[in-house]
């Protein structure tokens, strides 16, 4: 039927027009159905409807669906039932449980890049996802759907290593050192990082403190072949960009089912051109992966994910009970991270992660002694020298220092209620606080550790000092600490029972 | 955070609010979280984000939030984080399989109700629900929710009898037949039906072409228990109103989970007060019960159901291989049911189907040998009488006759393309060409039987005819006719083999 359209400088982030419920009735649609609208380019969109927003004989919709099909304010628009696409189909067979087919999978995929599901279509997807899965075959044609249906980068020569952290650890600033040190070594490390998503700091958010990260597809694969690595921020490349789209979905239900996880991950790697990988997998209480089974099991799928998609993989399972290094924050994360490339003493943790998984993707190059490889190419600052290389060809300052970067000026020292030995750090609490100090928008927000796990402390000593760039935020942050008290301090006998801490 | 409000004259159907990426960082909410409007009248609304179509420090909401929270356009809001509501965490243990508590169900209930949840939380539930499902005890106390979250009705006496079908079938006209025989048997009946949500017609639909069915709470309780019993529409009262909240996120997805599906007819007899209720369950191909074992777990289930909530189910399982009767559509359907109720000779499948439906009743009742007492009350014009008391109740005339509904100006003879016998009549079909003809909407739409299943019909014979109520909507009606081809006929020897067919 024809209908006079009407649009309203309002976003809504599905193409939705809303129609009268008389001229729903008429058109035979209902709410979460859809219609095509007959516009200069011709589109599908979902209905709303309602009785008392809308005149009859109208269509509203936003600037962005007018733009999109070229219509006006005012123009006459035949609108006619859609039927809904055949993903939707595919989602209804995976909420009974069924195996999708490799096409059926790709439809999926491509029908939420170009918004052709809801919300409500998207988050069934996920649920089903969640409880009834996929096997591994389903999810590599998964990864593979997800990785076509962007950017794919094309290197000229081989191997190309790549380098991930499941992440879920507040501190984890090792991925610059590691890129650093296997470039050094002449392997090519084409890393992308993402920014915080539900962290108080991503990789990219305490790199871009000394240099860009926004990097396009072409940039990265020039430098990358030049210097030998990259620290680049995914998000400026069109890296499996469905995966953003249903990020918005997960986020609100709070989940990341397995295939969906695993297949976000592997198709940026696959994207960006990796023939190597190796994965942090942080694990310990606190993070995504709580015990060394589910590292097993996380280790043994991305694997095998690995050899269907023709990526090899090895995994390092890595502590995280507590923080990594001292620093959360982006300029304090950032400072720890170049003061050790620097060569700067520092308690060893850092070092040795870096090293360590450095240390692995040498030996799959075929390096022997791999981690001990690695420590010396850091000390003998060959890492620092190309951390410098990359830096500059990223636009950062040739004269970088560690210094150079500043910790909010506004500050708060928590001290020990008691004296005894720090018992536990609490991840998730330590992120809440970084958070609430403004990281990581805020460069110089976030906290340093002057206590870590198992150290002796005496009542009144600090134990960690937050930083903000504002005084409201310190007072946000600040408040946040003392509700979640983030280090536990115990010292009486009767509960500890080791012969480290009886007395 | 203080942000300026702006407000638009567009309807959505969450409370949602738009706010600048940069701000949300700040609040630290992403797309899908919540914040806390501290309007005139304090508001929880969800989190929509955009760096485009909004300016830093700018708040964009519909007015019809605006008006809940008492904020006009140019107020500054305080904005601050809100958490999600606690149901959000029992959606996720559904998630996960677990079996939830009384109260975690009445507080997803509520928070549906309410609109504290958004359609993207709602779809994950109904696929949990679809997937893993609930035990009889979980929908108990599912029922119990939906019902007490509406309006009660109570009578002063007992026992109050109901009356549903699980519907599926066109041409299903038998309610103010068997109210109508129950009534007049002395026996209270205050029936409540729908209009049509995916059919041709609901009972509602062909109701009001006669009487009015906009009944309220207090009006439906005096008909009955003045004249027995009433027909009115079930959403002209506030029964179990989260049902069509749900309903809209059920009909996109395709889906009606099993224990939404029982919880929801439930919950409308419990708040209607009916202390007994029969079930009409139409089994056949093409209808939502499509064999016998389907239709005896359903009826087992409603009965358990019954029970939990004290309330006495028996059930009718009915052939719905076909339509019912020879008309669909909503003058149509009244003409066919009113005719009987008068007395005239009509084919016997929807006498037989009312008076076996309205026997199992007065058998419950205490009326012994019901199917025969029921065709005797219809057979002495007792229940005509007590049909017009009805009618005469619910604002309909007195002078009511069944010729009074006139099928649309506009008709169509669709016709056999060969000699035969009518092999099936594909019940959705049927819908569809009746919907095409602008059924329920347009009152004189809808199509009329020359011939039903098993019937002799020679090449160029009627089939049916369609009726609509203007000329564009035939021609559509006639295209989907054409398209589909509702009714087999087949005569050739070598493909029927009953000694009925057989010549």
């Amino acid at each position: 039927m024809k209908l006079i359209a009407r649009t309203y400088d309002v976003d809504s982030s599905e193409p939705t027009v809303l129609i009268h419920d008389a001229d729903c009735a008429d058109i035979g649609v209902q709410e979460g159905d859809r219609v095509n609208l007959a516009g200069p380019k011709p589109m599908i969109v979902l209905v709303s409807h309602s009785d008392t927003v809308i005149e009859k004989g109208t269509l509203a919709m936003s600037e962005s669906v007018a733009l999109k099909c070229g219509i006006h304010d005012g123009d006459v628009i035949n609108v006619t039932y859609a039927s809904k696409p055949d993903s939707v189909r595919s989602i209804r067979k995976k909420m009974d449980g069924e195996k999708l087919s490799k096409e059926e999978i790709r439809s999926i995929v491509e029908d939420i890049l170009e918004n052709r599901l809801s919300k409500i279509e998207i988050s069934a997807w996920l649920t089903s996802l969640y409880i009834n899965g996929m096997d591994i075959s389903e999810i590599a044609d998964f990864t593979v759907a997800m990785a076509e249906t962007g950017d794919m980068i094309k290197f000229d020569s081989a191997p190309v290593f790549d380098f991930h952290s499941l992440g879920g650890v507040p501190g984890n600033k090792i991925t610059p050192i590691v890129v650093s040190i296997v470039a050094a070594a002449g392997i090519m490390i084409p890393k992308t990082s993402s920014r915080a998503i539900s962290s108080a700091c991503g990789t990219s958010d305490f790199v871009e403190t000394f240099c860009n990260v926004e990097i396009d597809a072409e940039s990265l694969k020039e430098i990358t072949q030049e210097v030998g690595g990259v620290f680049s921020w995914g998000g400026s490349m069109n890296l499996a960009p469905v995966d953003d789209l249903v990020i918005k979905v997960e986020h609100p239900l709070g989940i990341n089912p397995r295939a969906q996880m695993l297949a976000s991950i592997m198709s940026k790697k696959l994207a960006i051109g990796a023939t190597h990988l190796v994965v942090d997998i942080p694990t310990g209480a606190g993070t995504k992966v709580p015990t060394l089974e589910d590292a097993k099991r996380y280790a043994k799928d991305l694997m095998e994910l690995g050899e269907r998609i023709g990526m090899h993989v090895e995994c390092a399972i890595t502590y995280a009970d507590q923080p990594v290094g001292y620093a959360v924050g982006p300029n304090l994360e950032a400072r720890e991270c170049i003061s050790i490339l620097e060569g700067n003493t520092h308690p060893a943790a850092v070092i040795e992660k870096a090293c360590d998984c450095a240390g692995i993707i040498l030996e799959v190059a075929g390096i022997p002694n791999g981690s001990a490889k690695a420590k010396e190419i850091l000390n003998s600052g060959e890492a620092y020298r190309k951390f410098m290389e990359i830096v500059v060809a990223q636009g950062g300052r040739p004269d970088l220092k560690s210094e150079d970067l500043k910790p909010g000026k506004f500050s708060y020292e928590l001290r020990s209620p008691k004296s005894g030995y720090v018992h536990a750090i609490k991840n998730k609490d330590i992120v809440a606080i970084a958070k609430a100090a403004g990281a990581p928008s805020d460069k110089g927000a976030g906290l340093l550790f002057a206590k870590k796990k198992g150290q002796r402390v005496e009542e009144g000593e600090v134990l960690l000092t937050i930083y903000a760039d504002n005084e409201a935020k310190l007072k946000r942050a600040k408040e946040t600490a003392m509700k979640y008290q983030p280090m536990d301090i115990e010292g009486m006998l009767i509960k500890r029972v080791s012969p480290l801490t009886a007395r």
